[in-house]
Protein backbone atom coordinates (compact mmCIF):
# COMPACT_ATOMS: atom_id res chain seq x y z
CA UNK A 1 0.00 0.00 0.00
CA UNK A 2 1.67 3.19 -1.05
CA UNK A 3 0.94 6.78 0.98
CA UNK A 4 1.74 10.17 0.10
CA UNK A 5 4.81 9.68 1.80
CA UNK A 6 6.16 6.80 -0.41
CA UNK A 7 5.57 8.40 -3.85
CA UNK A 8 8.20 10.89 -5.29
CA UNK A 9 8.22 12.53 -8.67
CA UNK A 10 9.61 10.62 -11.43
CA UNK A 11 8.55 7.07 -10.18
CA UNK A 12 7.18 5.24 -12.85
CA UNK A 13 4.80 2.13 -12.92
CA UNK A 14 4.29 -0.20 -15.81
CA UNK A 15 0.62 -2.50 -16.23
CA UNK A 16 0.26 -5.35 -17.04
CA UNK A 17 -1.05 -6.23 -21.03
CA UNK A 18 -4.53 -6.57 -22.57
CA UNK A 19 -5.42 -7.80 -25.92
CA UNK A 20 -8.68 -5.79 -27.40
CA UNK A 21 -10.63 -7.75 -29.38
CA UNK A 22 -13.78 -7.17 -31.94
CA UNK A 23 -16.39 -8.54 -29.80
CA UNK A 24 -15.43 -6.68 -26.97
CA UNK A 25 -15.18 -3.55 -28.96
CA UNK A 26 -18.48 -4.18 -30.16
CA UNK A 27 -20.14 -4.69 -27.16
CA UNK A 28 -18.45 -1.78 -24.92
CA UNK A 29 -19.85 0.31 -28.00
CA UNK A 30 -23.21 -1.14 -28.16
CA UNK A 31 -23.49 0.23 -24.86
CA UNK A 32 -22.09 3.32 -24.48
CA UNK A 33 -20.82 4.66 -27.82
CA UNK A 34 -23.31 3.80 -30.78
CA UNK A 35 -21.38 4.79 -33.70
CA UNK A 36 -21.34 3.33 -37.11
CA UNK A 37 -17.04 3.41 -36.54
CA UNK A 38 -17.00 1.21 -33.25
CA UNK A 39 -19.82 -1.12 -34.62
CA UNK A 40 -19.27 -1.88 -37.91
CA UNK A 41 -16.47 -3.20 -39.90
CA UNK A 42 -18.02 -2.38 -43.40
CA UNK A 43 -19.50 1.03 -42.30
CA UNK A 44 -16.37 2.30 -40.67
CA UNK A 45 -14.75 2.07 -44.25
CA UNK A 46 -16.38 5.31 -45.18
CA UNK A 47 -16.08 6.96 -41.97
CA UNK A 48 -13.04 9.69 -40.30
CA UNK A 49 -11.17 6.48 -39.29
CA UNK A 50 -11.43 4.47 -42.60
CA UNK A 51 -12.06 1.10 -40.30
CA UNK A 52 -13.62 -0.37 -37.02
CA UNK A 53 -11.60 1.42 -33.97
CA UNK A 54 -12.44 1.20 -30.25
CA UNK A 55 -14.38 3.91 -28.54
CA UNK A 56 -11.99 6.57 -27.00
CA UNK A 57 -14.07 5.32 -23.74
CA UNK A 58 -13.40 1.88 -24.13
CA UNK A 59 -9.61 2.53 -24.47
CA UNK A 60 -10.17 4.22 -21.27
CA UNK A 61 -11.98 2.37 -19.53
CA UNK A 62 -9.54 -0.59 -20.20
CA UNK A 63 -6.52 2.09 -19.03
CA UNK A 64 -8.32 2.56 -15.85
CA UNK A 65 -8.82 -1.44 -15.23
CA UNK A 66 -5.02 -2.18 -16.00
CA UNK A 67 -3.99 0.66 -13.74
CA UNK A 68 -6.16 -0.90 -10.24
CA UNK A 69 -5.47 -4.44 -11.57
CA UNK A 70 -1.37 -4.48 -12.09
CA UNK A 71 -0.79 -0.24 -10.84
CA UNK A 72 0.24 1.05 -8.36
CA UNK A 73 -1.12 0.05 -4.95
CA UNK A 74 -2.53 3.67 -3.54
CA UNK A 75 -3.93 3.62 -0.09
CA UNK A 76 -7.52 3.98 -0.31
CA UNK A 77 -7.42 2.88 -4.19
CA UNK A 78 -7.34 5.01 -7.15
CA UNK A 79 -9.63 7.81 -6.60
CA UNK A 80 -9.53 10.60 -9.34
CA UNK A 81 -10.53 14.07 -9.50
CA UNK A 82 -9.58 13.92 -13.47
CA UNK A 83 -7.59 15.99 -15.76
CA UNK A 84 -6.25 16.38 -19.08
CA UNK A 85 -7.27 13.08 -20.88
CA UNK A 86 -6.20 12.75 -25.21
CA UNK A 87 -6.69 10.21 -27.39
CA UNK A 88 -3.23 9.95 -29.89
CA UNK A 89 -4.14 7.10 -31.94
CA UNK A 90 -6.63 5.08 -32.74
CA UNK A 91 -6.61 1.38 -30.56
CA UNK A 92 -7.85 -1.18 -33.51
CA UNK A 93 -8.95 -4.83 -32.90
CA UNK A 94 -5.98 -7.13 -31.53
CA UNK A 95 -4.11 -4.22 -30.39
CA UNK A 96 -2.45 -5.19 -27.46
CA UNK A 97 -2.63 -2.11 -24.71
CA UNK A 98 -0.27 -1.44 -21.31
CA UNK A 99 -0.30 1.66 -19.02
CA UNK A 100 2.74 3.60 -18.11
CA UNK A 101 2.15 5.88 -15.28
CA UNK A 102 4.65 8.71 -13.64
CA UNK A 103 4.23 10.56 -10.69
CA UNK A 104 5.00 14.24 -12.11
CA UNK A 105 3.61 16.03 -9.51
CA UNK A 106 2.90 16.01 -5.00
CA UNK A 107 0.87 17.92 -2.99
CA UNK A 108 -0.41 18.21 0.17
CA UNK A 109 -3.39 19.45 1.41
CA UNK A 110 -3.53 22.80 2.45
CA UNK A 111 -6.93 21.97 4.46
CA UNK A 112 -6.82 18.38 4.91
CA UNK A 113 -3.72 16.82 6.99
CA UNK A 114 -4.67 13.15 6.40
CA UNK A 115 -4.26 13.14 2.46
CA UNK A 116 -2.18 14.81 -0.85
CA UNK A 117 -2.84 15.17 -4.22
CA UNK A 118 -0.87 13.06 -6.73
CA UNK A 119 -0.88 13.70 -10.48
CA UNK A 120 0.08 10.62 -12.28
CA UNK A 121 0.72 10.99 -16.15
CA UNK A 122 -0.81 7.87 -17.50
CA UNK A 123 0.24 6.81 -21.43
CA UNK A 124 -1.79 3.99 -22.69
CA UNK A 125 0.57 2.24 -25.15
CA UNK A 126 0.03 -0.41 -27.77
CA UNK A 127 2.57 -3.12 -29.20
CA UNK A 128 4.31 -1.11 -31.16
CA UNK A 129 4.91 1.68 -28.26
CA UNK A 130 2.71 3.97 -29.68
CA UNK A 131 1.15 6.33 -27.15
CA UNK A 132 -2.66 5.94 -27.89
CA UNK A 133 -3.72 7.78 -25.12
CA UNK A 134 -2.65 9.96 -22.64
CA UNK A 135 -4.03 11.06 -18.87
CA UNK A 136 -2.53 13.59 -16.86
CA UNK A 137 -4.90 12.58 -13.95
CA UNK A 138 -4.89 14.37 -10.02
CA UNK A 139 -5.72 11.30 -7.59
CA UNK A 140 -6.29 11.81 -3.65
CA UNK A 141 -3.56 10.02 -1.68
CA UNK A 142 -3.51 9.46 1.71
CA UNK A 143 -1.06 10.38 4.58
CA UNK A 144 0.73 7.03 6.41
CA UNK A 145 1.76 9.45 9.41
CA UNK A 146 -2.48 10.31 9.66
CA UNK A 147 -4.11 7.25 8.82
CA UNK A 148 -1.92 3.99 9.48
CA UNK A 149 -2.45 3.13 13.46
CA UNK B 1 -26.53 16.99 -39.55
CA UNK B 2 -24.38 20.04 -38.11
CA UNK B 3 -21.36 20.88 -40.18
CA UNK B 4 -18.93 23.55 -39.20
CA UNK B 5 -20.42 26.02 -40.64
CA UNK B 6 -24.54 25.70 -39.16
CA UNK B 7 -22.24 26.14 -35.78
CA UNK B 8 -21.81 29.02 -33.18
CA UNK B 9 -20.41 29.50 -30.19
CA UNK B 10 -23.02 29.47 -27.22
CA UNK B 11 -25.38 27.21 -29.02
CA UNK B 12 -26.39 24.84 -26.36
CA UNK B 13 -28.09 21.61 -26.53
CA UNK B 14 -29.40 19.29 -24.21
CA UNK B 15 -29.53 15.00 -23.61
CA UNK B 16 -32.22 12.62 -22.62
CA UNK B 17 -31.81 11.82 -19.00
CA UNK B 18 -30.79 7.98 -18.10
CA UNK B 19 -30.98 6.92 -14.60
CA UNK B 20 -28.28 5.02 -12.82
CA UNK B 21 -29.10 1.74 -11.02
CA UNK B 22 -27.25 -0.02 -8.93
CA UNK B 23 -26.54 -3.43 -10.60
CA UNK B 24 -25.45 -1.64 -13.72
CA UNK B 25 -23.10 0.38 -11.61
CA UNK B 26 -21.72 -2.89 -10.25
CA UNK B 27 -21.51 -4.70 -13.57
CA UNK B 28 -19.21 -1.64 -15.16
CA UNK B 29 -17.41 -1.80 -12.40
CA UNK B 30 -16.77 -5.31 -12.21
CA UNK B 31 -15.80 -5.30 -15.74
CA UNK B 32 -13.55 -1.86 -15.60
CA UNK B 33 -13.14 -0.36 -12.15
CA UNK B 34 -12.87 -3.19 -10.35
CA UNK B 35 -12.71 -0.80 -6.34
CA UNK B 36 -14.90 -1.75 -3.06
CA UNK B 37 -16.56 1.46 -3.68
CA UNK B 38 -18.10 0.51 -6.86
CA UNK B 39 -18.81 -2.73 -6.42
CA UNK B 40 -20.09 -3.24 -2.68
CA UNK B 41 -22.20 -0.90 -0.65
CA UNK B 42 -20.74 -2.32 2.53
CA UNK B 43 -17.73 -2.43 1.82
CA UNK B 44 -17.91 1.10 0.22
CA UNK B 45 -18.79 2.44 3.74
CA UNK B 46 -14.96 2.16 4.92
CA UNK B 47 -13.81 4.02 1.73
CA UNK B 48 -13.39 7.64 0.90
CA UNK B 49 -17.09 7.93 -0.33
CA UNK B 50 -18.32 6.74 2.70
CA UNK B 51 -21.38 4.70 0.38
CA UNK B 52 -21.19 2.91 -3.33
CA UNK B 53 -20.58 5.39 -6.07
CA UNK B 54 -20.46 5.05 -9.52
CA UNK B 55 -16.98 4.75 -11.45
CA UNK B 56 -16.06 8.43 -13.13
CA UNK B 57 -15.61 6.06 -16.09
CA UNK B 58 -18.93 4.79 -16.00
CA UNK B 59 -20.17 8.39 -15.75
CA UNK B 60 -18.24 9.20 -18.72
CA UNK B 61 -19.19 6.80 -20.87
CA UNK B 62 -23.36 7.12 -19.90
CA UNK B 63 -22.47 10.91 -20.73
CA UNK B 64 -21.05 9.77 -24.01
CA UNK B 65 -24.38 7.56 -24.91
CA UNK B 66 -26.16 10.31 -24.14
CA UNK B 67 -24.57 13.14 -26.67
CA UNK B 68 -24.65 10.41 -29.36
CA UNK B 69 -28.49 8.98 -28.89
CA UNK B 70 -29.62 12.78 -28.37
CA UNK B 71 -27.03 15.41 -28.35
CA UNK B 72 -26.11 17.40 -31.44
CA UNK B 73 -26.08 15.37 -34.21
CA UNK B 74 -22.54 16.28 -35.68
CA UNK B 75 -21.61 15.41 -39.55
CA UNK B 76 -19.24 12.40 -39.25
CA UNK B 77 -20.21 11.64 -35.64
CA UNK B 78 -18.71 12.71 -32.63
CA UNK B 79 -14.65 12.18 -33.25
CA UNK B 80 -13.07 13.13 -30.16
CA UNK B 81 -9.63 14.58 -29.11
CA UNK B 82 -9.84 14.45 -25.78
CA UNK B 83 -10.03 17.39 -23.42
CA UNK B 84 -10.13 18.08 -19.63
CA UNK B 85 -11.82 15.59 -17.05
CA UNK B 86 -13.18 16.80 -13.92
CA UNK B 87 -15.62 14.72 -11.42
CA UNK B 88 -16.98 16.95 -9.35
CA UNK B 89 -19.04 15.10 -7.27
CA UNK B 90 -19.87 11.03 -7.03
CA UNK B 91 -22.83 8.98 -9.35
CA UNK B 92 -25.09 7.49 -6.95
CA UNK B 93 -27.54 4.51 -7.39
CA UNK B 94 -31.04 6.00 -8.43
CA UNK B 95 -29.06 9.35 -10.03
CA UNK B 96 -30.79 10.41 -13.15
CA UNK B 97 -28.12 12.09 -15.46
CA UNK B 98 -28.05 14.47 -19.05
CA UNK B 99 -25.91 16.04 -20.48
CA UNK B 100 -25.65 20.01 -21.41
CA UNK B 101 -23.27 20.66 -24.01
CA UNK B 102 -22.49 24.29 -25.01
CA UNK B 103 -20.51 25.35 -28.35
CA UNK B 104 -17.53 27.19 -26.33
CA UNK B 105 -14.99 27.59 -29.89
CA UNK B 106 -14.90 27.24 -32.84
CA UNK B 107 -11.67 27.11 -35.31
CA UNK B 108 -11.03 26.25 -38.95
CA UNK B 109 -8.53 23.66 -39.49
CA UNK B 110 -5.09 25.52 -40.60
CA UNK B 111 -3.78 22.23 -42.55
CA UNK B 112 -7.33 20.81 -43.55
CA UNK B 113 -10.09 22.44 -45.75
CA UNK B 114 -12.65 19.93 -45.62
CA UNK B 115 -12.79 20.28 -41.74
CA UNK B 116 -12.58 22.24 -38.62
CA UNK B 117 -12.45 22.00 -34.50
CA UNK B 118 -15.09 22.25 -32.15
CA UNK B 119 -14.65 22.19 -28.24
CA UNK B 120 -17.71 21.66 -26.71
CA UNK B 121 -18.22 22.17 -22.38
CA UNK B 122 -20.19 19.22 -21.85
CA UNK B 123 -21.61 19.44 -18.09
CA UNK B 124 -23.46 16.12 -16.78
CA UNK B 125 -25.82 16.99 -14.69
CA UNK B 126 -28.10 14.99 -12.00
CA UNK B 127 -31.58 15.11 -11.26
CA UNK B 128 -30.48 17.98 -8.98
CA UNK B 129 -28.84 19.92 -11.42
CA UNK B 130 -25.47 19.12 -9.28
CA UNK B 131 -22.56 19.52 -11.79
CA UNK B 132 -21.05 15.52 -11.91
CA UNK B 133 -19.10 15.60 -14.35
CA UNK B 134 -17.46 18.29 -17.24
CA UNK B 135 -15.72 17.71 -20.15
CA UNK B 136 -14.22 20.15 -22.18
CA UNK B 137 -13.47 18.18 -25.53
CA UNK B 138 -12.77 19.16 -29.13
CA UNK B 139 -13.93 17.24 -31.85
CA UNK B 140 -13.36 17.33 -35.48
CA UNK B 141 -16.59 19.05 -37.52
CA UNK B 142 -16.58 18.41 -41.19
CA UNK B 143 -17.37 21.40 -43.37
CA UNK B 144 -19.95 21.97 -45.61
CA UNK B 145 -19.05 23.37 -48.65
CA UNK B 146 -16.23 21.14 -49.44
CA UNK B 147 -18.15 17.79 -48.00
CA UNK B 148 -21.50 18.14 -49.02
CA UNK B 149 -22.34 16.87 -52.38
Amino acid sequence: MLYLEDLRVGQRYETAEYQMNEAEIKTFAAQYDPQSFHLDAEAAKGSFFGELVASGWHVAAVSMRLCVQSGPKFAAGIVGLGGELKWRKPTLPGDTLRVVCEIVEIQESRTNPARGTVTLLNETRNQRDDVVQTFRCALFVPKKDVNAS
